[in-house]
């Protein structure tokens, strides 16, 4: 298969417009849209979004935030770690990898990762070596946790 | 249009059987089967999920959890808020008002609500009288949230 080349997406017209495109379209989106009409972030400052483009058409993406140690509920031992968002690829291009050229390359940072899985894509996510953790109402709110543990990391156990 | 009643559903092996019809089945679901399986709670104990019945078939469910006021970051002043989640109807009885009586139900608790509107639900939400909030990336984490003021209740500004 040909190298999917996973970019960081930068906020201006053309991205927003893209974006239209994705099921997952809500405040974040909306956030950056207003952000960049009122000239409070520039053109082509970077999104916290990556993705892959087939020619000029955003065809999968996904968001990656960086959750402070002090924050850390997840792993053991407690540490900087990614939570990952809004990863959708668009419909036709799906099940051709695009998914997991994203997931890969959230992985390079060698970080912990902790995403939701959601509407019955638990098969996906174990494919992508991640997994479920035990379940605790108060931390995960309804959530449907899934997460990849580097060397050396585990699960932390509850208080 | 006839009145719905909404239920507290109660954890058993009916309740459970039921939530395998809903599209977002997950960690909650799959941990109050292994706490019955287990025998870690009783039969017919209480769940955090109400929901709708149309004779003995499940139709509509979600689940509400009250969060704490120290834990309070979207209204003003800082209170006990319910946080409302998988607001699901199935497919065949959407657009008959199901959606709409669990929503009611949860209002008359009179306690501010905090809600995760998924893939374009904004309508419904708007309809339901809930608002868009201001997306703060470090509170909101990709959320798409959505709230409910009762009178005398605001927005809780960022620090």
């Amino acid at each position: 298969m040909e190298k999917l080349i996973v970019k960081k997406l930068l906020i201006n017209y053309k991205t927003l417009e893209d974006f239209e495109n994705f099921l997952e379209y809500g405040a974040a989106e909306l956030s950056m849209k207003e952000d960049l009409e009122g000239s409070i972030v520039e053109n082509d400052s970077e999104s916290p979004f990556y993705g892959i483009y087939f020619g000029d058409k955003l065809v999968a993406r996904m968001s990656l935030y960086q959750i402070e140690a002090k924050y850390d509920r997840y792993f053991e031992p407690a540490q900087n770690y990614l939570e990952l968002w809004k990863l959708e690829v668009l419909e036709p291009y799906q099940g051709k990898g695009y998914g997991q050229a994203l997931v890969d390359f959230a992985k390079s940072f060698n970080l912990p990762i902790k995403t939701n899985a959601r509407r019955r894509s638990n098969d996906f996510w174990s494919k992508m070596g991640f997994e479920p953790v035990t379940y605790q109402p108060e931390r995960d709110r309804g959530e449907n946790p899934y997460v990849w543990y580097p060397e050396g990391v585990s699960e932390q156990s509850a208080e």
